[in-house]
Formats: C-alpha cells, structure tokens, sequence
C-alpha cells in the first residue's frame, strides 16, 4: 500500500538557495510556505512556532545545507556552522537541538560535498524510519479503536490511520483542540479529515469526561524530547492527560524521537512562553490587563505512565 | 468588615416592569445590560448563556416577579405561572429549575401580595446565605493560600478573597481559562483583579503542570446541581480537575447550591451544547470543516472526590 502523505509530514522544502517552511500558524484556512534564505530567518521561524516538531528538526538540517551551499569555497567553513548551531540551539530550551546540531558538526569535518550528502543521508533514513514508526504504531490499534490525541504530531497520525485502513481496521479520532495554539483543532483534525477520517474536536478541559464515557480506546501522542530513562517533554497538557489515562486504565502511547543525552525529564528545561500567546486571541485580549498569564510550552510525562514508547532510531 | 461585592454577584436587577441582566458574555471589554420584559425573553438569555449559575437561579424568581406584577389584577395567576415554570425549565436540561419553579408555584395559591412577598423574602435568604457561605469557604484557607478556581462562582470567588483578606490572610489565584465560554479568563479573572487580587490565568491543559510545580495549596469550584448523595454536576472540566487534585493530596472544595431531588449524578443528564460554540470563535472557524466538535456543558464530579461540601441551605 502507497500511503498518502500529510503536508505536515515533511513540512520544509530545501531548493538549494533558499528553503520553503509550512506555515503552521495559518493552517487549516490557508496552506502557505515561508521563504527562509539565512540561518537567522531559520532561528525566527522556529521561535515564532511556524513550524514545529519533526517541522524544526527538518528545518535544522536544512539550514545547515543552506549555509554549507551559500559558503561553498569558504577555506573553513566551521565557523559559519558554529554559529548556525548556537542560533537554532538558542530558540527553544525544551528541544534537543544541540544533541543535533552536534551531530551535523561533527560531520562537518569531511569534504563539502560528503558533509552534505551526510545530511540527506540523514534526512533519508529519518524519512524513512519515520514511516516505520507509523507503521509499528498502527499494529497497536484494534478495528474500531478511537484514539484520542492532543497537540500534533507532524503527519504521523493520518499514516498510522492509513497503515491501519491499509490492514482493514477503521480508527476514528478524539482531538484535544490544545490551547492556545490549536494544534489539534488546526493541524491534527485538519490532516486527518483530509485524508477522510472522522474526527471529533474537544476542549482540552473535555479529556476525563470522554474517558469516562468510554469513547476512548488508547492515547497517542508526540514527544519534543526523550530522556535516557524514557520520560519525554511534549506539548502542555500531555502529562495530565496521561495521569487521566492511568486512571481510566487507557493505553498511553508515546511516538518519540531519538533519545537526548539527558538523564531524565528533571534535567529538560520547560520553556515559558510569552504570556500574550495565552491571553490574546486574533488581536482581541480574553483577560483583565490586571490578569497574568502563565504558559509553559511543555510538561513531563514520566515514563512510568506511559504503556509503550514508539521509537524511532536513526543512528547509522 | 463590608465587604465589597462583584457584579457577578447579584447579577440581575429587577425594575417593576422590567429586569436587567448583566451580559456576562461582553464581559471583560464591556458591562452592559440587557433588559428583559416577558418570559420568553428571560427564557432566551439563560438559552444563550447570557448569565448563567447564580444569576439564572436569580433571573428564575424575578421573571416570576415580573409576569406577576404584569398580570396584577388577573383572575388566576397560575396558568401564566405555569406556562413560564415550562418555559424556564426547558432551558438547559442540567440544572435543577424544576425544584425553583415548583418552590415558586408551591406559594402561588396566596394573595398575590403574599406570592410577591415569598419571593422577594426568598432571594433575601438567598443573598444572606451566599455571604455567609462565602466566610465559611473564607476559613478553609491559610495566609498565602494559592487558590486554583474553574469557571466562575457568581461573586463569590472575590467574597471568599475579600473576608481572607480581612481576617489578615493573603489569597492568591489560579484560574483555568475555561474553554470555550473563558469564563474564568474573562470572569473569574476580571472580578477578582478588579478587587485587588493576584490572579494567574493558565490553559485548561495546564492543571496538572501547576499542580506539579506545587503551586496550588486548594481548589474551590462552584456546582450548578448537587445531587442527595453529594454528586455535583458542574462546568466541564471540573471533574478532570477533581481526578488531578485526589492524585496531588490537593483538597478540592465545592460551594454548593441547595441539593435537588435527584439521587445521585447518574441521574443528572448532562447538556449537550452546539459544536459551533467550540468550533468557532468571534466568527471565526477553529477546525476545518469536516470535523465535528463535542462540548458536554458539564460533567459530574463524584462525592468521593470532594474533600468538603460548602453548603447553601436556603431552605425557611
């Protein structure tokens, strides 16, 4: 079976002088794509959360490609890579974009030209195993489950729906709409819909209630970041969805990404968003001025809730 | 100590021939007032949730007083009370109307004076009760309590605030933002900085992460029914608040309105809202429009996770 691929599947496009980022904050009303031609448009894109998940991971590799074609016949490139690294290192604290960027550098040592066939082997394989997750995810679903999910996770979802339609098994969709960015009413209702699947949007404060009324079969979701002893960093909201999970006796199932050098979640950082992106909606302010707004981008599902890591190994 | 009271209150005026309803759902940007002069108008702004909680339990007894005082006069008085006892009780289908509108006709057989009189002495009873139902919350709490609320509790919220802060305790708050209607975003939040108080609003998603960060020491929700074994039907999110407080060692309160007949949750049917008010926002659609939206009004949060009923026995 040929499956169909999500935009959000891989959502950066390079074209050799310049790359094309997925603008995420536009979806589902418009699909529109942002020219990024330097590393410090890469940093901002990323920052400003147009794209997000394996959407950075791309786009880090990217950029360096970029870079190493816009300095081609450089005598020593190390330096502009130095500091690409420490740009998109800098953006968001929760990722582990140096335990990438490090990887890129340490290719960086070779020829131009085998320093970039490196990063499109990488991108390949990456590609490639990210299929094999879906695939391994859909062999946990039963015919008629509904999966709830929160958050997106990067096209992910519509393939294991897809591998699973493939094998004759109809799943259907429960989808927190995750405030305040809306990645599940924008992102992940928006890409499986379009790929004909039924999906059902609740508020994120809705999860315990459709638990409770038995309408959820197992939890699905991303990670940002997987430490060494199996606890992730994803999307706020994650955590108290797995602790309602464990309660109503739900399997929890993590699609994660390699795992960092960090020990545990402990030691991964939460980043705090600006308060605006939680209490200003569309331009329009949803609370007093006197009011503030506390919102951390993550929180850390330990590994203890969670029923089974799906994971994705792209070591060579 | 007079403590100072929050619109929210006693959110309805009456006028003789004509009520005034705070529109709650202008709230924050703008306090302005809806006149209301028949029933079925009434009836409209509980359907649309101009006002809701208390100021519904209030609009109940003065649209009695108003179809009352306009059929001054009237041979018999009790087919128009019985058209507008249906009328309001088929409004929203979780709240206990049935049990205020069968009070109201049980004093329909007097003069119409002495009917009026009831009444007018009733919601009397009722606003003494709530202040003293709020000095009774007042003692649950410690200097330097941070309070996490959901939704809204009509005034109350700040009342609790108000006799803490004169008995020498400082109260901060935690409010969720209460998707989709945020009114604790845009009415929990507005009445308590208003008075004073330290308020942090964060996404329905975010309970557990606070929680976890220990930054929560109570909570305190309202309940819009409390059935006879203690089971509180009240805004959706409540329950999944309730799950995380027992796994947190964090007591969850609940301000109560007088018990109705029915026996215990199961018995409370649960309002199914449009999807529409999920989906869209100011006009515009969060979700593409192939996937359905499901928006439970409220859920049902089990005696068994109540750490302490705080009663309103309005009962002569």
């Amino acid at each position: 079976m040929k499956p169909e691929f999500s935009p959000l599947f891989w959502p950066v496009i390079f074209k050799r002088d310049h790359l094309l980022v997925l603008d995420e904050t536009l979806l589902p009303a418009k699909t529109s794509y942002i020219r990024v031609t330097d590393y410090r448009q890469a940093c901002r894109v990323i920052k400003e959360m147009k794209t997000r998940a394996v959407g950075q991971v791309i786009l880090v590799f990217y950029t360096f490609l970029l870079v190493a074609h816009q300095k081609k016949g450089a005598k020593n490139m190390m330096p502009f890579l130095r500091k690409v690294a420490e740009g998109l290192v800098a953006t968001r604290p929760t990722l582990a974009f140096r335990y990438l960027t490090d990887m890129v550098l340490g290719w960086a040592w070779q020829t131009p030209e085998a320093f970039e066939k490196d990063i499109e082997k990488f991108l390949a394989l990456l590609r490639q195993k990210r299929i094999g997750q879906a695939q391994a995810a859909s062999r946990l679903l039963k015919d008629k489950d509904t999966v709830l999910t929160h958050c997106n996770v990067s096209g992910l979802m519509p393939l294991i729906a897809s591998f699973a339609r493939g094998a004759g098994k109809r799943i259907d969709f429960l989808v927190t709409e995750t405030r305040p960015y809306l990645q599940g009413a924008r992102l992940s209702a928006w890409e499986l819909t379009r790929q004909g699947f039924k999906v059902t949007v609740i508020a994120d404060n809705t999860v315990a209630q459709v638990m409770h009324e038995g309408k959820v079969n197992k939890v699905i979701v991303g990670a940002d970041h997987l430490a060494q002893n199996g606890d992730i960093a994803n999307k706020i909201g994650t955590y108290q969805i797995a602790l309602l999970a464990r309660q109503f006796k739900i399997p929890f199932y993590v699609l994660c990404p390699p795992a960092s050098q960090v020990s545990s979640g402990k030691d991964i950082p939460i980043e705090i968003r600006p308060q605006e992106e939680l209490l200003v909606f569309k331009g329009e302010r949803l609370a007093p001025k006197e009011a503030v707004g506390y919102y951390p981008a993550f929180d850390i599902t330990p590994a203890q809730l969670i029923t089974k890591h799906i994971h994705l190994e792209v070591s060579r």
